[in-house]
């Protein structure tokens, strides 16, 4: 919706702003201060703001984890702040090799996801993970038993096959007449706690891009932060219009032609 | 949706602006007037405009009321205004101790909410009250008798349990297992009677952090503001997606692996 | 949803525009030239913009009109263009009492919808009259015959009643208790033929403050654009409501309490 | 949903930067550098954006192209690129006369809708053709076989008839009375095959500014892209109407007055 009403002047809702750095070592914040918009601390401020108008992070659900392309340190938004309010300063860093967290803001806890995020990094090579509390998703896991499917849609064209073209070795993705498979898995009472679960799913579909969490939202990753964003566009497009079918009475991998024997 | 559209220039909608107070005044207006995005009066203004553009306070509906935390003050938005208008001079201002107004726009008269807020501030000893009057939870008032019931979905831990932490003395939160119950309580002729109906459910329900009233809205409270904006958040979520369980057949409150017996 | 990704420099689109008059006359072109965001053709354009972002005139449909407060010259966008791009300099301006144009842009027409806007303000001494194609409206017009009914809403309390304090003479609005009914005339061919249905309803509904055209849209006006804007809203979220409460077998009008039997 | 909430020096996403032209050649890039904010360059980028946000054409879905009302040149969006992050320098430029681009963004490929694009600027003259991938098209798709039919709702004026004013010789769009029908083609495994199908729908419905494509999304054209940009919001707003009557048993052809006979 427009945003006309909005005066100059009209003051933000900010976080709680953390203690301020010594002016030195807050200018040689070089893990989280860039320019760049392109910058992964940036990045995960600008995605969250997208993601909690779309009715994905809101209540402080969901997060975002972004790997930088060129140093390899694995950015994580903080655990339990309100997403839309993100700054690059709210960062937690960590760094791949070790493990071991290279910027920890003193206001924060890190995000229980991130076993979950570096479950993707480590088993699939991700340079992004999104987790969103997307409805479609929950509604997605109560329609559904254990794998979500949806056949014969264009949109499923955005999605990775998993497959690579064997002359010129690029990833493939499905085609108009494959089914999108994700698979469901199980919530448990701690976030930490889905990594077993996920692990699993990691290794029984070795080609999806994607795990649902039952009555708790999805897990979306890929090889840059662009086709995580672009695959979780996708995927949650997919499963909004499964559930519109569903209502309809329409499976949402009926086959083409057969629509009318369901419509209700 | 985008605000592409929007040019520089743009005039933006303005509710008729309060008499001038003597320069001397307003410049030392300092109860509404700061330059702290932060500041209650900021505040009210902020979260009404991204409550507007919810639909969750159009055509004049809901409001809501913020505890100044060092002060006390507590700062109302007034009655019948649009709010998604809303400027930090419209804001009554009331002393905590005495109960009086100690500011009062010319303009406008006070919120018939204002004892509503004044019983939770009490009661719960709130930081903000948040009212909406959320599609989602007339809805769910139509659908439910006396009690909101929802369980097992992982935006439930967004909200209070009203337990303690036996050993770090911490808020506990409910856990995906639970259920979260809001009370259910009806609607009167004016706001200002529904204050018995709420004090008897703040009474009833002392782990409550909202009551619904019912064919109206709903309010929400926290211990400050950023908390009472997640909780309102997140409970809005689930009444939404109650509603969308409900409309394939699956009671909110079933248990986990139950949906497809009352899947339509 | 958020205008996060819009950059500066980002270039809107624009209506064709007008051709330049001279400039002495574009300099003395007061009639629509104001800085002030409350004039007539300053509101007509933002209100438009937060139209279209509701759905309600997108595709060049809906409308709107307000009389300036002062002058008593009725203001009116032109036909046919699309809403969200209008700019000041593309008004139609009326003389009350002659019922001339007294500004004529030299691209556009007058709106077909300007003999309705002119019943309203002579039949009702209406300050703007807002026309949307709100599918709320359209679609309550398939669900309800002659009459939209809705009972027992907290927001009906936001619509005059068209009573008056017997001791203060203020206009009161309906209370909790009552049922809002707005009539629903039949769609013409054209829309200026639809005056002689809507004057009709204007006697037979003296308290009404709108009109659904069936299988078309709403008229709604107020004493101001203010208050016609409230209206709108009100009853756009009321017609919205009905929409889910039919959806789920509840009739809108319905007593309290007696949702569970009708209840799918 | 309002933008309130966005900050000055808030970082915008962008998509990966074209590697950087010379000076000379940059600054004489006159095929998409430009300030006029009605360059077809420029009005992609902006439309696209508008699209984004209306769940047209996310997930790198759907497309745009314009032709230069004064250079004939056909302008295109190039392929699988996040559709809101667009800019002119991304744009494939076309010569109308010999097919041949004259602007080839090195990074880019272009858009596999090119043909469709071209056989309906080829077969209908047209000035602008808009894709989305709208849900409202392709569940009007499932719900309708042949033919999508909706009549009897205002907004069909804002769709042209084919026929023309045999005084005046303007086009003339449809009446209230009139039922608008849009064909619907299969979809096929590469967007490019669809020409066929396309182009055979384009013959055999000449009067058509429209042609859903089955399970996929649709194809909207017009003389100029304003008119193209309307027929599109006209058209999607009728293909969202006739999915909420379907959902209450309504026929969206139904004839007037027996909505009852049908409703659920
Ligand atoms: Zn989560
Ligand atoms: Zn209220
Ligand atoms: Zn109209
Ligand atoms: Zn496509």
């Amino acid at each position: 919706m427009s945003s006309c009403f909005c005066k100059e002047g009209d003051t933000p809702i900010e976080l709680s702003r953390e203690p301020a750095r010594s002016m030195e070592s807050q200018a040689s914040d070089p893990l989280v201060k860039s320019s760049d918009p392109r910058h992964p601390a940036n990045l995960i401020c600008s995605l969250c703001k997208l993601f909690y108008y779309n009715n994905w992070v809101t209540g402080t659900g969901g997060g975002i984890s972004i790997k930088h392309p060129e140093t390899g340190h694995i950015y994580i938004a903080p655990s339990g702040v309100q997403k839309e309010q993100l700054q690059p300063e709210h960062m937690f860093v960590m760094d791949r090799a070790s493990g071991a967290y290279i910027r920890t803001p003193q206001l924060y806890k890190p995000s229980a996801c991130t076993p979950l995020f570096l479950s993707c990094y480590s088993q699939r090579n991700a340079g992004a993970v999104i987790h969103t509390h997307s409805q479609h998703a929950v509604m997605c896991s109560l329609i559904f038993d254990k794998e979500f499917r949806i056949a014969n849609i264009e949109q499923i064209k955005a999605i990775p096959s998993g497959k690579k073209d064997p002359l010129r070795g690029k990833d493939l993705n499905l085609s108009f007449f494959d089914t999108l498979v994700i698979p469901i898995i199980d919530n448990t009472a701690h976030e930490e706690d889905l990594t077993d679960g996920l692990q699993e799913a990691l290794l029984a579909y070795p080609n999806a891009t994607a795990v649902i969490v039952r009555r708790h939202g999805i897990y979306v990753w890929g090889p840059t932060v662009d086709k995580a964003k672009v695959f979780n566009e996708a995927i949650d497009y997919l499963m909004e219009l499964a559930c519109k079918m569903r209502q309809l009475g329409i499976p949402p991998d009926c086959g083409i032609g057969e629509e009318s024997k369901f419509l209700r």
